[in-house]
């Protein structure tokens, strides 16, 4: 048995050291490229999405270091929306993984830069057959482009786009499942698929991961929304209350924080049920999901 | 003989009409990011960057068809970058390819995640493989990964950020040239080696195409400097005088318009030289590299 924490921070400790590995491989000049870069990327984000793509790719067979590429490209993507989001015509957020955030540090026009240059490294990351020893030319460019279309305006970008155009209003719940799984969904939904895809999944092995992530990532979304109206900053490493001062549409505005709790807890039991046919080799992924449904309470 | 403004204009439509079938492939909801995408993208540009992706894959024996979706996506990738470069943080410009620029017409907010959009599906475009039905997927993710490095933190974005940093600095001509390398240059370099790579090049094409690329692409960025000065905003689509008053450094701003055209042309005719090798294959590009040069008489 492994313990899920001990898990989390020893692929934590890998992801941030693979981080560092690629920001040490791009050009020092000019320095304030780089070092907002690494700024907002270093900034101890949980590394979420790049432990899905590990623990999907060990799922089916495959290494984490043969993944590490794509798992650090993601966190990249990542943290590019977060940069993005936070810019003061999108969001304006001032704090971000405890800390300000990239503009409030380095100014508008930086900070869009450099969410540009993780969005761009990170494909640059993705095409570099050398770093991906263990899988095909063909699973590569398969997983890369599963990532682009996911992370695109028919994913997360169209998802932010719908969050910002429903701010103030009056929203319904199928508008508020398109954010949702849009904007957060389709990000967790490209990291599973590309730890399956670049370790040879079968198609039955990826439709069931697909499964997973689909329900997991709601259900994550749902508990972020429920930690704004209730949970601590400090934990958080942003404000409290920010989607109720952006009139944001999230599940607690909509249908309150109990039912919401609900939701999120029937979602992660789908989530972990589409998991049996991987047997034991599924159990890290059972324990990410019970970790985010942990987090609500 | 080839007529240049007939091939320009023949393949002008064929990247455009490439670009619409590309723009009806993506989700229309959220209206607005799709309306911001083809409002920009659809804007009546030069489509140089795409010409010569064509122009070069032609030179090596390649066809249009098997390198327009790269072509597409490198316009897409340029057109981003417009219209970042247009944000109130960052150029803070009004007037983009005779319309007002994105921001002015949907808001900064739509006009970031149009940005971000352009450059994600054309990275979706390139690694869609079914596209390029001649090129192996060795060569398609090789070109891809070309595409990345050059638009990204050593490339584009970097010599845009030495842009901003050097706006109103007493400036030399090592910097001046970084910068038009990096921010021109290396899209222009992009262009022309995806065209060979995608084609099956040999080293010795794709390194004559990288010399040819590397002089056209700081002569085109100087000649684009000099159009600021003294061209017209109504052929040029924005507004003329913008460097000075951005305080850019410029080469026509740290050597004079006369030496700077002198430059230019040298530039070009080093070009041309390095077309050698292609014999009458390389027509189109000497043509290409004739075209710029005249743009600044």
């Amino acid at each position: 048995m492994i313990n899920i924490k001990d898990y989390f921070e020893s692929n934590r400790q890998a992801v941030n050291q693979y981080l560092e590995g690629l920001l040490k491989n791009i050009e020092k000049y000019p320095n304030e490229l780089h070092d907002s870069m690494r700024y907002s990327l270093m900034a101890g984000g949980k590394r979420l999405r790049p432990i899905l793509v590990i623990a999907s790719a060990e799922a089916v067979g495959g290494t984490r270091e043969n993944v590490l590429p794509f798992a650090a490209a993601i966190e990249m993507i990542h943290t590019y929306t977060l940069i993005h989001d936070d810019l003061p015509a999108i969001d304006d957020d001032e704090l971000r993984r405890g800390k300000p955030t990239c503009h409030k540090t380095f100014g508008e026009a930086t900070a869009i830069l450099a969410g540009d240059a993780l969005l761009t490294y990170a494909f640059e990351v993705m095409s570099n057959l050398s770093l991906m020893p263990d899988s095909s030319t063909d699973n590569v460019i398969k997983a890369l482009n599963e990532v682009a279309k996911r992370v695109g305006v028919s994913g997360t970008i169209g998802g932010q786009m719908a969050d910002i155009l429903c701010e103030g209003v009056k929203g319904t719940i199928p508008m508020l499942e398109f954010i949702h799984t849009h904007k957060t969904g389709e990000m967790i939904l490209a990291s599973v698929l590309a730890g399956g895809i670049l370790s040879g999944a079968t198609d039955e092995e990826l439709a069931a991961l697909s499964t997973y992530a689909k329900n997991i990532g709601l259900a994550f979304q749902i508990v972020d929304d429920i930690l704004d109206v209730e949970g601590e900053s400090k934990v958080m490493g942003k404000n409290r209350g920010r989607d109720a001062v952006n009139d944001k549409l999230t599940y607690p505005s909509l249908m309150g924080l109990a039912e919401s709790r609900h939701i999120a807890s029937h979602l992660i039991d789908q989530g972990i049920k589409a998991l049996a046919g991987f047997g034991d080799g599924g159990e890290i992924l059972k324990d990410t999901a019970e970790y985010i449904i942990a987090r609500s309470f």
